[in-house]
């Protein structure tokens, strides 16, 4: 990694600058994908999968029998694991439920939050090297939690695993639909796919492309979404390897991953240099994490506020805190999407199984944007009561603010049923 | 209205059909406006308030003294009734705050939530004929309950109820720009107004195709926009005069208002339709509401489970239940913005001073959108911590799952502390 001695705070943006990714391009090309599957429905889809995927695709839906058949095929070991991930974040998204509470506002004046789940959301789950069952979980566990009743789910991949964990957390309907069209059939509907409200789930740049094209049109979603990145702070007291293996399994993830090292300790920086060049080494995917090794940036400054202030400005995705003081560190963090802390720590427990969601804020998005949660598949109706007496109490303030709004109906409205009181 | 009795099931998607707003070339028309702003900062400003609102900016800021003498030109019963206002809202918002809850997900794994203020929102306030200082109510307090640091409003009204309304929430910085070059300052920065991370407020349809481009730029935004819209659903427990106030108090919005009145009993249809001439007739927007109530419908079902299919489909905005069960029927709804209970809770209530935000999914993204909420301004950040015994108990699971998605690298990030612990 290329050390960076005490920048100036006015060369940080260009330091801390995301990868510009053209998106123009992209967008005229899954158009017509949107377009024709809106118009033509399943059969679109067919025509995709043979164009791009070589595929003939007969069902779209997964059979039960495929779906029964996943949990034959896994060792016992990995559905063990599966399960025990499975409990944790369960435990850790069930906590989110927030209950209704009532609130008088004024004497008769009753308010409160009712909060629904989303009735139909979609997951895509992509395809590509990695089969991301442990998204499949991500996503599905708190969907559930939430009270969606229909969850569906695309994917071109038939891994077993994503079967599996489908079914576990209770995927009502999946299909091996892949790419732009998958997320235009979940926002549109098809014949076989029901039309969902708000998509969920990481892509590639087409993907993503249509997730921010129907979002246009009212279909909501998780979030934008952007390369995978981590940030490490790091003193005295972290271990170099572990900095390093953190280092790497953020940079095995491809060329394009952002991995940044901050510490007030040269030391530190040059010790974890030194392990990185080794544990790369004996990686499968040594090529790709050496591309994106090159690219980050070890950044060294003069103390633990400009490091906060730092950190804040880049705001990471995921953010390591391996210094003596982490929790009261953390509490000074307020751009980040997900805080680890301490030596033992690593962000691979959070996107497996630690509890915490690994669909996280990238590219700076977490200045504004919070990780998913149950929130993410639930929506608050808010909700009122007043008795006479408390449209009596509220009532005048009401009269004279539309007044002042110049909104008469409005007025008449509270005035017609005072009046009535009288 | 136009009663129209016992419509199939089949026709629902017709009737409860939103006008389609085209929104390409208003996006043509505003997207050299952001670019402009973009590149020349305040100048940009200063020339669009030239050429659309024949104005001379010399200062893009309000002044100090401008806003202390706003308080002085608002009647004392005008402040009183903001002030009760104020406390309604901010007594049902601060009740949304989370307490960080600290869950153990396993022996020595611990995750938590830490919310955290956006640190800088921008609120949008529009000019025209209503001043909308309630709305400023409606921002400005859920922000600074947050957290938020800096909360930037942009109007091109200089009322001064919005300027009285924007010191008394707590805004940071005032600036008397409008339109989709608001927009664009906010979401860019310019030499005198901050960019934020996410932008808040009602506009008209170049301000809405303003805040949906910035969307795509990774700017967030408190939702998409349409037209305002009220649901009724109304038993013969329902009185009449008060239904036709209701329905025009929304009707009064404008033509592309939408109003839809739903009963079981064909007698209360009628007197609704009855009343509503004559207390139309009196309003001072009555050719506003005429228009809006002509394209609006009263519709006669056979049920009360058939009316609340209907209003699920239909995902109201607002959604009156004048009806003898009005709780119970609330609890079955699951698509509104904000739910208005019995015959003494009127919308205008919760439009201005009853507790709850009036800032509401419209256009049927109810099925997925919340209202504005203390939520709108907070990020929560997860945050884990793992003991040594933690990775003992958790390490094995990640292993497995890591191997499985084959990310070897996150394998080794655990196993490197797992034998450092051997």
């Amino acid at each position: 990694m290329n050390i960076i001695p005490f920048p100036e705070r006015s060369q940080w943006p260009a330091l801390l600058a995301r990868p510009v990714l053209e998106a123009q391009d992209i967008e005229g090309k899954v158009l017509p994908i949107l377009e024709q599957v809106k118009s033509s429905g399943d059969a679109a889809i067919r025509e995709y999968a043979r164009k791009f995927d070589h595929t003939d695709l007969v069902e779209l839906a997964f059979s039960q029998s495929a779906i029964a058949e996943a949990a034959e095929k896994l060792s016992s070991e990995l559905k063990e694991a599966i399960g025990q991930a499975y409990r944790n974040i369960h435990k850790f998204h069930v906590a989110q439920l927030q209950p209704a509470e009532k609130i008088e506002t004024m004497p008769g004046v009753t308010c409160w939050r009712q909060s629904v789940g989303i009735e139909k959301v979609g997951i895509y789950i992509p395809g590509g090297s990695a089969p991301l069952f442990s998204t499949v979980l991500m996503l599905g566990i708190p969907a559930k939690i939430a009270g969606c009743k229909e969850i569906v789910l695309c994917t071109p991949s038939d891994h077993p695993a994503i079967l599996y964990a489908a079914k576990l957390v209770g995927v009502t309907k999946a299909f091996r639909i892949g790419g732009a069209q998958a997320i235009a059939a979940m926002a549109y509907g098809t014949e076989s796919v029901p039309k969902v409200y708000k998509i969920f789930g990481p892509g590639n740049q087409y993907v993503t492309a249509a997730k921010m094209l129907v979002s246009k049109e009212g279909i909501a979603i998780d979030m934008p979404a952007g390369p995978s990145e981590v940030a490490v702070y790091a003193d005295d007291t972290a271990i170099p390897a572990f900095i390093a293996a953190d280092l790497l399994s953020q940079a095995e993830h491809g060329p394009d991953s952002q991995v940044l090292l901050v510490s007030t300790s040269k030391k530190l920086l040059s010790s974890v240099n030194l392990t990185l060049s080794s544990q790369m080494d004996k990686l499968p995917r040594r090529d790709l994490a050496a591309q994106s090794i090159g690219n980050s940036k070890a950044i060294l400054v003069e103390s633990e506020e400009e490091a906060i202030d730092l950190l804040n400005e880049y705001a990471a995705e995921h953010l390591i805190l391996s210094v003596a003081n982490a929790e009261i560190v953390s509490e000074k963090i307020v751009n980040a999407g997900s805080i680890f802390l301490g030596n033992y720590t690593p962000e691979s427990c959070g996107d497996y199984a630690s509890g915490t969601n690994h669909t996280l804020p990238t590219n700076g998005y977490a200045r504004a944007y919070s990780g998913v949660s149950v929130d993410s598949f639930v929506k608050k109706i808010t909700v009122q009561h007043i008795t006479q007496e408390g449209i009596k109490n509220i009532g005048p303030t009401v009269e004279t603010m539309a007044e002042a709004e110049l909104l008469d109906a409005h007025k008449k409205a509270v005035t017609i049923r005072l009046k009535s009181l009288l």
